[in-house]
């Protein structure tokens, strides 16, 4: 049996118990992992990805060493761990120029510096072609499971919606995002979401979202709900980008790369975490709810599970 | 200017203050980096590398996750941090057995839960060719820089030094190590050494040496020291193997990949240290020590710098 016919998310449902430690703060297979210490908890998350693979037209090597701080400070920030610092692992091939590994590590930086968090070293090593892993650590107080029960809200934070899923077509017909400044933003900035911090203890749980919408929203069903869509934020940039409202929902829905979470609100903590989300700055968008049974659906139609998988 | 025309050492020289947090509790370049989080520090430790560049002719990739547990755990625990759990970032062929990828993990867990941690997940990914990156964590109340000053008594930590050098040069000659047991354990499963913990606060300084000794005393040396070796241990299989105590000199000096501690110990904290050393059951060698001026000596000779580097 190879990877290919495995896939990606069996691999990593076989891998991920092993050598997990019992009563953990998460469970296996979250999205971050972790250890008790004294009263809270210490989280560990490490995410790689092949350069080429993420580059979209116009970003370069800060912009994709940015967006590697960026998907594992989002995974911590799901899990209500605040990221205090960052390591690289780096594999570059011998004729690769020097500044542009430096420009990979100063937009890592940047992003940290961002964040209120710094690098903390790593490592290089020579390889094929250029790969990055970042890895990320810090204290959660109360660290946020993956769990939705049934007549939980479902909450969107953050805006990158659609706008990345807009960017990543662009990028493959062609087209240009001058006129489009917050789809491209959205794109090669995508910087993880501190604010969520403030709505520490109020939420049933939480999701990283970075393989796209209706993948993360399969994976709440997964949890043992079925998800109701009632609407999705569809930003006027993203519809005059879209061209209609439903290339926007379906750029909505199958993007990828977003680094927002999915959140799950018990209906009489709502309007605690409307208040606190206003208070810190962040957005919010109330996208539907969840409820006994299995599934996705929008406004009562199936949404298909599709979203990118490694292997 | 290209990696292959500055070499490894300038490149992560360079790269290390980037994004660097200011008095923190390591400089940047050393072992590991850490942040301060209350009374002590908190410690992150990435390592990344190519399975074929490591896997000697017998392991298989049970050998190889453990080896990328072992080598982040050593230089945490030579910075007497406590590594609690560690994460791996896979790149993978999708072509690779699902098998093969199942007992890299398993290596990596059994080295954790012999170091009293855990594995906390991780990310795979389509890749090249078979790539690891672990990273660690753990907490660290006295974190120990690389430090030597004139007068420090130079130590070497385990009891691997000669052997993984004995074992890398088997593999390159194509020689059986079945008569080597001793050679075969420390290549296959070198364990990093929790009873450094027991030198806490006795040290002036500690250095992982995974790149050969020489290299590491030569680093040593660039700390603003002369390093002056009196004896090495040769052990007596890693003389058997070699055929002569000048052979068995250079495989201490010029192996790799022991994942053992370089100490230096104030002469006025030598009887301590061993007496803890031997209470915990860490074995140590006096090797030499250390003096005003600049560069490696055996005996008087100077020892060239060679050792192990990725560009």
């Amino acid at each position: 049996m190879r990877l290919r016919d495995i896939g990606e998310r069996a691999l990593l449902k076989g891998l991920a118990p092993l050598g997990y430690p019992e009563g953990a703060p998460l469970p296996p297979g979250d999205d971050a992992g972790g250890v008790w210490v004294g009263e809270g908890a210490w989280l560990l998350k490490t995410d790689g990805f092949l350069y080429r693979e993420v580059a979209l037209k116009g970003m370069g090597p800060f912009e994709v060493g940015f967006r590697g701080v960026a998907a594992t400070a989002s995974d911590l920030l799901a899990k209500m761990a605040r990221p205090l610092g960052f390591t690289l692992g780096l594999f570059l091939p011998e004729d690769l120029e020097v500044d542009f590994a430096r420009r990979l590590v100063e937009g890592a930086a940047e992003a940290a510096r961002r964040l209120g968090a710094f690098l903390l070293g790593g490592d290089t090593n020579r390889g094929p072609e250029v790969a990055l892993t970042v890895s990320g650590f810090g204290p959660a107080r109360a660290p946020l499971p993956r769990k939705a029960l049934p007549g939980d809200l479902l909450y969107l934070a953050g805006d990158r919606w659609g706008r990345v899923g807009a960017a990543i077509r662009a990028h493959y017909q062609g087209r240009a995002l001058e006129a489009f400044p917050l789809i491209r933003e959205a794109a090669f900035y995508p910087l993880p979401r501190l604010e969520l911090l403030a709505l520490e203890g109020l939420l049933r749980g939480a999701l990283d979202s970075s393989d796209g919408l209706a993948e993360t929203l399969w994976q709440v069903s997964e949890l043992g709900v079925r998800v109701d869509l009632e609407a999705l934020p569809l930003h006027p940039d993203v519809l005059a980008f879209a061209g209609g409202e439903e290339e926007a929902r379906a750029l909505v829905l199958y993007g990828g790369e977003e680094f927002e979470a999915v959140l799950l609100v018990p209906p009489d903590r709502e309007s605690e975490v409307l208040a606190r989300a206003e208070g810190a700055g962040l957005p919010l968008f109330r996208a539907g709810r969840v409820g006994e049974g299995e599934g996705v659906y929008f406004r009562g139609e199936p949404v298909p599970r599709q979203g990118y998988t490694h292997f």
